[in-house]
């Protein structure tokens, strides 16, 4: 029962609450194998509800499932110069298999896209073949030196989204379509207010054009990337040979896209939602979201059954309406040690029900994000919740937003960014050249998050740093980041 | 447009005529690594039909999702002896990561009986945290010497349950719950009939006590294992020191099961209901129930327009009744060439629509089970589908059964096993010795499928090869086998 002790507040070490509340929360757990993380099943319920959301948005928006090998020959690297550059130090090597040494190493997939230009330039022939839009649902490894559950572990959930177009306006239309479902996602279904940018050259993904991005507040200020879509130009179709007859009959290479989310989008609902009881869940994820805590006590069954009984009718009420519920009837705890459990592990809303309760014909009801309880009548109680639950969602999404905006401020100058960055994110000019972005980096441990789609004109500004003229439209996003 | 010429015939060699269609119905690629594959859109989405079917049955039966790291530590295969015998052969070794040898190779899973263990004597320790219920979605490496797509590739996707007990008889229970909850979706998802048995000590899994299958007839006569479930006892209990508190307050070891069935399944599918057109899916796992050809000629866009409005109305009523209907309106093929695609690719029900039907108010039924063609009324049209896609169902099933029924015979002597086994499954009492089964497959090339939960009582008899008295209940089945 120590684990469901005082977590460390917040404010005095936000970094071990983090680490704390995954254990404790029973979101995973520590591996045998360096920087592996064991999802269990309350944080691998969340994964599931994230998937349903995305793949639904995935297919709505004309993209099919498909599946490609974990294993990648080492030379496919090899052939686009900046991938190899990027991934090369991370990859986890297959030398033997078999009980034999391999004649070519492999290693397992960082991404996929080297796997998947080689396959797409043996389905593409023509433009009656495009668009190619492909998503798989896979695990991938990058050997991380410094890990952290969610985060940055060697091995990760995610999904990765591949197209191929027949010319670069429609590639890139096909990229910011699906920046622009990501960020639905994180608002609509995480509450999680994001910005849409685009990343300097310096952060872009390895053989990208273009990177873009989704940013988000998390409750230390600091920034957290959740999601890139990447416009690749030409780069993989030229390494992958990837051509096709367009409608002129010539031979012209693909645009192709590449776009991804992890199981990280989860380690962004514990650090944006979060508070010193625990996480707090966004209902539309939420793997319980409303918990029914009948409130008996010792073993008489004449006093308890009549309690049970009115909690499993309000179950069945409950799952009836589509409310994903669940019942608490463990013994041997505790209401209070439940109370406690079900607060850090952020349900919604809580019901109690006693034998007074009962009674009076109500029960009690916690809403996560309130003090204090609320009496309710057990009568019609079923039919509110869905509207409860959807102002919860409201709720916790106006609370995020709020809470970035506050902590969001332009800067004209080094120190204003400098002070700013410790709390929050810094929107200022930059002349956009690397090394100046390097030298504020040095200096204040903060990156620029992205030159957002939409936000401050930099028409006739200048950079914070050198006074150069501002190198992009918009003035940009400074933040600390994980 | 080759690949839709004429397959080999499954009567001239079964074989050859897999290994067309697989790749010739979209169902999965070559890819550029020995003995892996890509699943194609058109596999994947069978597949992922088929997940959610068995997913929904493991809730329902009180499992959870979770998920545990891919690379597990060599020395954790060393702690049960008959598992690091039966798997070692097949690791694929990490020896590198992050540009440096790792201090200890790092095997892919080929499954997770290991690295499960090893969480579960941390997350046990009551009698009160029992059973654990846990399932996970995975890919697991198995490096075989000789593959075919969807049976024995080096990479396959599955998915493996692995729960925990407090005494033999519940994890027992188990094992056969889950034997059954295969059993029903096999029969009544793929309709695919299955014989329920167990295997022989020499066919068991690595570590397991006993060993119960699913073993479904292809349409060569051969069998196909396609889903196991394993009563483990307390081998790996003992092995990773999976300990609890009983009721008593004493330490006992806890008894495990593991179950799985992989992509196999779409193996199965191919070979028990294909035929020499094609394919055959059963209409509860199909990707499309229902394919609507408008049958359009020409550029008319006054002639071809009424006819594409009444087909794109035709799809809306279907999405209505909710069935997975796909609209092919691809310019530039003949509507031949999509007839004869879409009966490669086993869709169950064709629609055709052209002008003239149009006029009548009829469109064109094709069922891929039947010769021919159906006029049927416009009018009313969908809302008869979901109950012609049950009857194709049915239909499939029954044939299926009426197919093994006629290609299953009891045999007493070893030249009616020989001769049985050439074209179907034997039926045969057998005395249970793993020498004799050897010797049994060194003459005929068949083994032991199982030993049946139901059917001919072996009392009384001797074994068809040696004599003895039957070791068994009942008697056994002998088959050629993928």
């Amino acid at each position: 029962m120590s684990k469901n002790r005082g977590l460390t507040p917040q404010s005095e070490d936000f970094s071990a609450w983090y680490n704390e509340i995954v254990f404790r929360a029973d979101l995973a757990d520590h591996s045998p194998v360096r920087g592996s993380m064991v999802i269990r099943p309350y944080g691998y319920a969340l994964w599931e509800n994230i998937q349903a959301d995305l793949d639904r948005a995935f297919k709505d928006t004309g993209h099919e499932n498909l599946y490609f090998p974990l294993l990648i020959p080492m030379s496919f690297f090899e052939r686009e110069a900046n991938h190899v550059e990027g991934f090369s130090p991370e990859l986890a090597v297959v030398t033997h298999a078999g009980g034999k040494e391999l004649e070519e190493p492999l290693a397992i997939r960082p991404t996929s896209e080297t796997m998947i230009g080689e396959m797409y330039s043996k389905w593409i022939q023509s433009y009656r073949d495009l668009p190619l839009l492909y998503n798989q649902w896979a695990n991938v490894l990058r050997w991380e030196m410094r890990t952290r559950p969610f985060l940055r572990t060697t091995e990760f959930l995610w999904q990765e989204g591949h197209t191929a177009h027949a010319d670069a306006d429609e590639a890139m239309a096909e990229t910011m379509q699906m920046l622009h479902v990501y960020a639905e996602f994180a608002e609509q279904q995480a509450a999680l207010p994001v910005i849409r940018g685009e990343k300097t050259a310096g952060e872009r993904f390895a053989g990208a054009l273009n990177t873009f991005t989704i940013e988000a507040m998390m409750r230390d200020g600091k920034a957290l990337q959740s999601g890139t879509s990447h416009y690749m130009g030409t780069n993989f179709a030229k390494a992958f040979d990837i051509t096709f007859n367009d409608v002129n009959n010539e031979q012209a290479f693909v645009h192709t896209t590449s776009w991804g989310l992890s199981t990280r989008m989860i380690g962004a609902i514990i650090m944006a939602h979060g508070d010193d009881k625990g996480l707090i869940m966004p209902p539309r994820l939420a793997p319980h979201q409303v918990v029914i805590v009948p409130i008996v006590r010792g073993k008489d069954p004449e006093a308890n059954q009549p309690v049970l009984d009115a909690a499993a009718e309000l179950v069945a009420s409950l799952k009836q309406q589509g409310v994903r519920v669940k019942l608490d009837d463990r013994e041997g705890m505790s209401p209070g040690w439940k109370f406690n459990e079900w607060e850090q592990k952020g349900v919604p809303l809580r019901l109690e029900i006693g034998p007074r309760d009962l009674a009076n014909g109500t029960a009690l009801l916690a809403n996560r994000l309130a003090e204090g309880k609320e009496e309710v009548q057990l009568d019609g109680l079923a039919a509110g919740i869905p509207g409860r639950l959807e102002d919860f969602q409201q709720a916790l999404y106006e609370r995020a937003l709020e809470f970035r905006d506050r902590n969001t401020m332009a800067v004209s100058d080094m120190a204003g960014l400098q002070e700013q960055v410790e709390s929050g994110f810094a929107v200022a000019p930059h002349c956009g050249e690397p090394e100046c972005e390097q030298r504020i980096q040095d200096e204040t441990k903060a990156t620029v998050r992205c030159i957002p789609l939409e936000g401050e004109d930099a028409t006739g500004t200048a950079c914070v740093k050198c006074g150069q003229p501002s190198g992009y439209p918009r003035q940009v996003i400074f933040a600390k980041a994980y």
